[in-house]
């Protein structure tokens, strides 16, 4: 029955694009996925599913507020908007949604907060986007961290984390830039593709699943402008926010 | 071709049902679609999207914010994750949403800010949630408003619309409320089904397409308990909020 489903709904998603139907944009993510692995989560009931990061990931989330599957404590960027159709999709699991992004960290800083921040909250799912500031704090803030930093701080945040939760499911997004908009000029080239590329690498390597932001931004340019995705180049819009949403569910099964 | 497409989606979602993957909520929403007008709403490129409403539609949107497709602006509901899809989806089309719900508000409140908070937007979509505190406000406000007030201060507010307004698209939504959570109790019925009931005509009436919240909240507690959807009865969680999207999304092509 799944084959025959599968087949179906790939016959669906063809004759959808050959009408003329607008698809565009999952399309988009869904041709980026398949050139990565095709490894999903499956989520099971209980299930706790924590999104860490930076600013992207916080989007102005109420730090006072308590309690999973909370609006206002979830922000309202791409977790919020991953979460909410999370919990539709799966509302009869009682998932316990969170967000722990705080804006400004890089790799050291989540790590100085992870105890608390992470490992307390036992996640099954942990879903990780850093690496932006990493990069960008160099040229900016007068930060000292190479890729070198980020590459060893981030790996060994992860074998922290795999110790204490050896059965976490982990996915880890790629830093991703609008090149031309604001922030993004030349002076992030070509340096800021090796914090990319480290993400992948260390994604491999934890056996996580790796959403390629970068390639779905790219590619969204080709229906709306890159200030459509993005007001400043590293920040998303709501419509970046849901693009990214749409990516990071396609980690997810069903 | 289309006409193949979906019958191939007819296919494909009766597959998923029947292959028990996890389309209960999607397949509830259209369920309970099929039972209405088959009516969608075309988007065309600059259209302008109007969120109109109480706080279910206000949502915490920052009242402060200017400019359409602001995150904070749309506040964090129904009408913030239902825009994100549309920026999303229509992406190529420059679409223009706005949320101008204020919470607390009835009918005539609406009408006292119709001027500023919809005429002037000149909306070419333009979608209405209104009426749960025009009946609840009687059992707790001591408003002497009747469902006479509700039927005759909305379709003054209609007709004023379509007069500055002929082209607009309507889309109104059902009032409701979920039974046994908090604020709701027995006091509510039968009188607040007259509300209900009242909304769905005066869609018929203006030929706007009806979104039946109320059967889709009902739905929706064979997947999740009442609890899970709504904090008391009236206000939805995340996950009513995205339910509540994703019924929208339907009254809309593409």
């Amino acid at each position: 029955m799944q084959a025959h489903s599968d087949s179906s709904r790939r016959r669906f998603l063809r004759d959808a694009s050959l009408a003329g139907l607008t698809f565009s944009i999952p399309s988009i993510v869904k041709a980026a996925y398949r050139e990565e692995k095709a490894k999903k989560i499956a989520l099971q009931p209980g299930d706790v599913v924590l999104f860490q990061g930076d600013s992207i990931t916080d989007a102005g989330r109420k730090k006072d507020e308590k309690g999973s599957n909370n609006t206002a404590a979830l922000g309202s960027g791409y977790a919020m908007l991953a979460g909410s159709e999370l919990l539709l999709r799966h509302a009869g699991k009682n998932l316990q949604v969170y967000n722990k992004g705080i804006s400004g960290n890089k790799v050291y800083q989540l790590a100085e907060r992870w105890d608390a921040d992470c490992l307390q909250l036992q996640p099954k799912v942990l879903s990780i986007l850093i690496g932006v500031n990493d990069f960008w704090h160099t040229l900016t803030n007068g930060y000292k961290g190479t890729i070198e930093t980020y590459r060893k701080d981030f790996t060994a945040l992860l074998d922290r984390t795999k110790e204490k939760l050896p059965g976490v499911q982990l996915i880890i997004g790629e830093p991703f830039a609008v090149t031309g908009i604001k922030a993004v000029d030349d002076k992030w080239y070509p340096a800021f593709n090796d914090y990319r590329e480290a993400a992948r690498q260390i994604a491999d390597k934890y056996d996580a699943v790796f959403i390629p932001y970068q390639k779905i931004f790219d590619k969204a340019q080709k229906s709306a402008p890159g200030a459509y995705w993005t007001g400043d180049g590293v920040h998303p819009t709501l419509a970046g926010a849901k693009l990214m949403a749409q990516a990071w569910l396609e980690a997810v099964k069903g």
